[in-house]
C-alpha cells in the first residue's frame, strides 16, 4: 500500500486527515438538528404542503386529546395570511387542555409524546408532528409557537411562548403568563350570524406563524378539513381562511366568513384498548430486551404478563419446548437460551392478537360522515375482521358513494373514480402514488362490478372510493405519514374489502339499469293503450265510458307490472 | 358542550382521561427506539434490503475515510450464510483506523459523526447509516457488532464487541481487548493464487450477523459492488459471498472463490473543501441562530466571516440597505432588525457558491471506470458545471456507454436502457421509479439521438446511463437513500447532461450507419473492379501488368474515398 499513497494528487495542499484529527470532528448530532435539514421527511418540503402538515398535526393532537378524554370534539381551524409568502395558523379545541409543565415539552421537543410507546390506535403515533410544525415555523419567520391551555381544574388558561433549540432539541420559553380562558372560541363576538359562540371551559389553543403558500384543490386544507369531517362524523369543526386583498380589493371586509362541518353524531368513539405485544410480532432481539427488562420473576410469569395471548399453561408449553426451566430468571436467560425460547414461541400455535385496541368507525358511520358531505345516489361501506401484520393488528374499512353522472360537484363522471385514504381517521392527501390504498385500487377489477378501468389504472366513474386503515401502528413510508406502505398483508385486505363494496355497487348499477330498461318498455307500450281499446271498442262493441274504463285499466295493469317486466 | 359530553358512550367502562392522567404518560422517545421501529424509513424493510444496506453503509464509511486521510482505497466485502435466514456481513479497508474512544460511539450510536455539521461532499452524511445496521443484526439475531481497527501510531489493534442500547441511545462495549491487527485481509492465507496479499498497516473491519436473504440480480449486493466499482476507478475492492450448501453438496469446498476488482486509476480523488453556508440558501429562523451563535464583534465581520461569497465592502452595502449599524453586535440584532438584513441579503447580488466543497469524478475517470466493467463500442462522458438548490452547490455527470445489439451480457438489445444512477459515489438501486434520475431520463426526447423510446417512459436500446450528482447535501427521499428528491434544479441539470450525451451519442449511431451503408456500396463496386480493367485493357490495348496495375490503384482509390461517399 505504500507505493500506492505516494501517489496521491500532488496540486492540492488540503490537510491529510488522520484517525486523531478525524477523532476531534466527530460529535453528537440532535434530532432536531437532523429534521430541521431533512425536513422534507416531516412534510415541510414546499410551502404549500407546509400549510396543510401544520393544520394536520395541531389537529391531529386536538381529536386525539379530545377523544381519550371522552370529549365530543369541536375544533376551530383558522388561517390568515399575514405577508406575501406568510400565514398564521391558529387551532383551538375543546379539550381535557395540558398542564402547564407538558406545554414546553409537547410542543418545543421533538420525539416527545404519550403514544409511541404503546400498543394502541391513534391518530399521532410518533411525537414529532406539532413540534416539527413550531420548529418550521420559527426558521422562516423567526417566531414562536404561542400556546394556551386551560384544563378542568385550573382556574386560569396559562399562555406560553415556546421555541425548539434545535441544538439540543430542548424547550425554550420566551414568555409565560396566566390569562383568561377564551369564553367563546368560535365564532369571534360580534361575528356569530347562524350560530351560538361554543363555550367550553378547557382546551387548547395553538398558534403558528409560518412561510407556506394556499392553493386551492384536492391538495389544500380545505379538502382536508372536509375530509376530516366525512371520516370524523362526531367532530364539529369550523375553517376560515383570510388571505391579504389586493390594494383594489382593500376596501371590502377583511376577514372571510367561518364555515362549518357540523357533526352527525353525538358519541364519542370507543377509546380503543392498549395491548401487549404479540410474541409472533416481536424478534429475536426485542425478545431478550423483553426479558432482561421483565419485572415478572420467572421465565414464565415474563411470558405470560409482558405478551398477549400467553396463558399460564401456554407459557409452561414454550418452556418445555424451548428445554428451559419455567422457573428461570428471565435476566439470566443466556443469549443460546433465549434463542431456543424464541424458536419455541414461532412454533406454538398462539391465538391472533386482541383487537380492543383499534377503534373502527363502523359501517353506520362511515355512510353518515359522507352521505353529509358528499351529494350521492347510492352508499355503501364495509368494515373488515381486524387482521395482522408484523404482529401489529389492523382493519380496513370501505366505503363508496356513486352519483349520476354530473350529480355530483365533487364526482365528475369521465374521470379516474376519487379515492380518499385514510389511515387512523387521519386523511391522507400527498402521495397517493406509493400507497398501498392506491394500489389496491388499481389492482381491483372494476369492469366485473359494472365501471371502465383502463388497463393497471383507477377506474372510471362518478364514484367515490373511501379506504380506512385502523392500526396500533400504520406503517407510513415516511415520517410525514402521507402513504401506506405495500405490507401484502394490509394491501390484500384493503382488496377485499373494495370487492365487498364492489360487489353491491355491482347490484346497484344493474338495478338502475334494469329499471331504465324498464322504463323504456313502458313508455313504448303505453303509446299502443289507446289503439288497443279503439280496436276493442270496435270488437266488443263498446261505448265511450266503457272505452276509458279499459283504457285505466290498461294504464293501471302497465302500472301494476312494470316492475317484473 | 357539557350536554355533548354527557352523550358519550356508555358502554365502555375504559378510564376517561384527564389533562393530569395524560401527563403522566408523556415521555421521552430516544431516536433508537423511533428508528427501531420505523426501521423501513432506514433500508431495513426487507431481509434481502437489509444485507444491501447494511455492507452499503459500511463501505460508504471505509471509501470516505480512505479519501479523507489521503489513502488509496482497497476493501474487502466478505458475506457468509450462518443459517437460514442469516448472515455474518465483514467490511474490512486500508484506511486511517478509528481511535479507541471513537468506536463505540461511532458503531453503537445513531446520529453521531463528524459530516452532518459540514458542508462538504461526502458519501456519508447523516451519522446513521452503520450504527442502524449494528442495531438491525441486534435485533434480529442478538448479536454485537465486532470492531478491530487499528491507527497508524498504534501497535495494536482495539477489537471491541458494542450494542446500542435503544432506550438512551447509547453504546455498551460488551468486551474490549487488544489484538493483533490483520497481516494481511485479503486473500485469507494460503487462499492467495494471482494476488499477493494486501498489506497494510492500519485500517478497520466491522463483522455484523443479521438476518437477510441473497438474491441475485439487479438489487444485489452483486451489483452495487460493481457499480461501486465504476463509479470510483481508485479503488480496489474484493469481494465474496458463501452461502450455505444442501446436504448434498457437502463435500465440495465450503468457501467461495474472491472476485477482485482491480483499479485503473492510481490517484486518490482530490479532497473536497469545507465551505460557508451561502446566504440565499439562509432562512430567516437559521440566520437569526446564526448572528445569536456568531463569535464576531460586531454584524459587519459576522456576515463576512459566517457566510460564503460575502465580502467586507459586500457586508457594508448589506447592512446599508437593511438600514442597521455595521458595528451592531450580531447576538443583539433584535427580531424586527434581523428581518430588514434577511431582506438585504435577499435583495443583493452575491456570487454564487464556490465549489470545491464538490469533488467530481471527471470525464476522463467515469470512462475509464466504465470501460472497466461494460464492454461496449462507445463511450462517452460529461462533466457539467456546478449548479445550486437551495443554496447548496451541486454538480451532475453523465456517462453513456453503447454496445452493438447482443454484443453485450449486461445491456439487453431490446430491453430499456439501463440507468446507473450514483449520489456522491454511491450507486443507488432500491427506489428507481421515484428518483430524480429515473424522472430525467424518461423525460428527454431520445428518439432525436436514434433511439426507440415509448411515451414518458425509458428509451429502448443496448445502452447504459450512468448519472452522478456531487452535493454537500443530497436531498434523498428518505433516511435509507435511495432516492433523490425532484428539486427542479437538479432534474434539470441531469437533463442538460443526458441531452449533451445523447447528442455525442446521435454523431456515433449516424456514423456507424454511414460507415454501415458506406461498406455496402464499397463490397458493391469492388465487384465491378476487375470488369472495368478488362474493358481498361481491351480499349488501352494493356498487357497483364499493366491491367493488374489498374486493378490495384482502382482498389486504392476505392479505399482512400469510401470514408467520403
Amino acid at each position: 500500500m505504500a507505493s500506492a499513497e505516494k501517489n496521491t494528487n500532488k496540486k492540492k495542499t488540503a490537510k491529510r486527515e488522520t484517525a486523531e484529527s478525524m477523532a476531534q470532528k466527530q460529535r453528537e448530532i440532535s434530532v432536531s438538528e437532523f429534521f430541521l435539514k431533512n425536513r422534507h421527511l416531516l412534510g415541510f418540503d414546499s410551502p404549500r404542503k407546509a400549510l396543510l402538515t401544520a393544520v394536520k398535526e395541531a389537529v391531529d393532537n386536538a381529536l386525539d386529546a379530545c377523544e381519550e378524554a371522552g370529549i365530543l370534539p369541536e375544533i376551530s381551524v383558522d388561517i390568515a395570511q399575514t405577508g406575501a409568502s406568510r400565514f398564521l395558523i391558529n387551532v383551538t379545541d375543546n379539550g381535557p387542555g395540558i398542564v402547564k409543565a407538558q406545554i414546553p415539552k409537547i410542543f418545543g421537543k421533538l420525539l416527545y409524546g404519550s403514544k409511541f410507546h404503546r400498543l394502541r390506535m391513534s391518530r399521532g403515533q410518533q411525537g414529532i408532528g406539532i413540534s416539527a410544525a413550531g420548529m418550521y415555523g420559527q426558521l422562516t419567520t423567526g417566531n414562536s409557537t404561542v400556546v394556551l391551555s386551560k384544563t378542568r381544574s385550573q382556574k386560569h388558561a396559562h399562555r406560553m411562548e415556546v421555541q425548539l433549540d434545535t441544538a439540543s432539541n430542548k424547550p425554550t420559553i420566551l414568555k409565560e403568563e396566566e390569562v383568561e380562558w377564551l369564553p367563546a372560541f368560535y365564532p369571534a363576538p360580534g361575528e356569530g350570524k347562524e350560530t351560538a359562540p361554543v363555550v367550553s371551559h378547557h382546551g387548547t389553543s395553538v398558534s403558528i406563524e409560518m412561510e407556506a403558500a394556499y392553493v386551492r384543490g384536492r391538495l389544500s386544507v380545505d379538502e382536508y378539513v372536509k375530509q376530516c369531517a366525512i371520516v370524523n362524523p362526531h367532530l364539529e369543526i369550523h375553517y376560515r381562511i383570510s388571505l391579504l386583498k389586493s390594494a383594489d380589493e382593500q376596501n371590502g371586509d377583511s376577514e372571510s366568513p367561518w364555515t362549518t362541518f357540523r357533526r352527525v353524531v353525538k358519541t364519542v368513539p370507543e377509546p380503543p384498548q392498549e395491548i401487549k405485544p404479540h410474541p409472533h410480532g416481536v424478534e429475536l432481539g426485542m425478545l431478550m430486551k423483553m426479558l432482561k427488562d421483565s419485572a415478572a420473576r420467572n421465565v414464565c410469569s415474563a411470558l405470560a404478563h409482558d405478551f398477549s395471548r400467553i396463558s399460564s399453561s401456554t407459557a409452561h408449553e414454550i418452556c418445555e419446548r424451548a428445554q428451559i426451566s419455567p422457573k428461570a430468571r428471565p435476566s439470566t436467560i443466556a443469549h443460546r437460551e433465549s434463542e431456543a425460547l424464541f424458536k419455541a414461541i414461532q412454533e406454538t400455535k398462539l391465538m391472533r392478537p386482541p383487537t380492543d385496541c383499534l377503534s373502527p368507525i363502523g359501517e353506520e358511520q362511515l355512510t353518515a360522515g359522507l352521505k353529509k358531505e358528499v351529494e350521492a345516489d347510492f352508499y355503501t361501506a364495509i368494515t373488515r375482521k381486524p387482521s395482522v401484520y408484523r404482529g401489529n393488528p389492523f382493519q380496513v374499512e370501505v366505503a363508496m358513494a356513486y352519483a349520476r353522472p354530473g350529480a355530483s360537484e365533487y364526482l365528475g363522471g369521465d374521470d379516474p373514480v376519487r379515492v380518499l385514504r385514510f389511515a387512523n381517521r387521519v386523511p391522507l392527501l400527498y402521495m397517493a402514488g406509493a400507497c398501498a390504498i392506491t394500489r389496491a385500487v388499481s389492482g381491483v377489477n372494476w369492469r366485473a362490478y359494472g365501471l371502465n378501468q383502463p388497463k393497471g389504472g383507477l377506474p372510471v366513474g362518478p364514484l367515490l372510493v373511501s379506504v380506512h386503515i385502523a392500526s396500533v401502528w400504520v406503517p407510513f413510508t415516511s415520517e410525514s405519514k402521507e402513504a401506506i406502505a405495500h405490507y401484502p398483508e394490509i394491501v390484500r385486505e384493503i382488496t377485499f374489502g373494495l370487492q365487498e363494496c364492489g360487489r353491491q355497487l355491482s347490484v346497484f348499477l344493474s338495478r338502475k339499469k334494469r329499471a331504465a330498461e324498464a322504463e323504456r318498455k313502458r313508455n313504448y307500450m303505453e303509446q299502443y293503450i289507446p289503439h288497443l281499446a279503439l280496436g276493442l271498442r270496435n270488437v266488443l262493441d263498446l261505448d265511450d265510458k266503457q272505452e276509458k274504463k279499459v283504457i285505466a285499466s290498461l294504464h293501471s295493469m302497465l302500472e301494476h307490472t312494470h316492475l317484473q317486466i
